[in-house]
């Protein structure tokens, strides 16, 4: 496959673009991350959401600590080529690490405070090994 | 209002946020940009879509010139506190400059190129004013 697709994106300082998930079929925005030109490259390969996290300074395969894999459908560009989306069928039907279906579960209240909402419909602690001991 | 809640989100080195806009009603995701501390407040203050442009390094209220102003009904943070979106009802039902009702209308083709999609409803030449002659 060419990889000239990947020269049409303006990628920011860091060699990064911003990339939204948005599920298929609800149409919900279950997360933002970011991705390089790697990430990008392997999520057309292995057809699921692949991003690079900033925090690791690692590739991020979503889903393969969790299980909520991301299948990729179709990857939108926007009219100045600096913000994508990918659009997925996500497994388990849930995007955040803290077992909701989507990671913007915060609304801003008309009292001025962020209301967590949201089903939790998975306890973390069944989402994740705990991490080893040494 | 209380300003306590622009505490809880994780500003990055330039003092930005991403903010996705979100159709309301299509849930269609119709732009993505960023905003500041300043233009979050103003948006909650006037009940509309602002923006920080980056490129003009000013505060953007959205539609101030083409009059496509999104009006803001909710804003959501995700579970990291470092990006948002703004839930909007999108007048003239058109988001992106192209006159196109959102900015993601390059899909990436199983040939490996963007292809452009989405109807453009309205000409851009008719959307925004000349710029003025000296």
């Amino acid at each position: 496959m060419q990889t000239q697709w990947l020269d049409s994106i303006r990628w920011d300082a860091s060699g990064l673009v911003p990339v939204i998930a948005q599920d298929r079929d609800s149409k919900a925005v279950l997360m933002q991350a970011f991705a390089n030109r790697e990430a990008l490259q392997l999520a057309v390969q292995e057809k699921r959401a692949i991003y690079w996290s900033r925090s690791r300074q690692q590739l991020w395969r979503k889903g393969e600590e969790s299980g909520h894999v991301q299948i990729l459908h179709d990857i939108l560009l926007d009219c100045d080529g600096d913000s994508l989306i990918y659009v997925v069928e996500q497994l388990g039907g849930i995007a955040c690490h803290t077992g909701r279906a989507s990671c913007y579960f915060n609304r801003l209240g008309p009292d001025g405070q962020w209301h967590a909402e949201g089903t939790v419909l998975k306890e973390p602690a069944h989402m994740y090994r705990p991490a080893p001991k040494d």
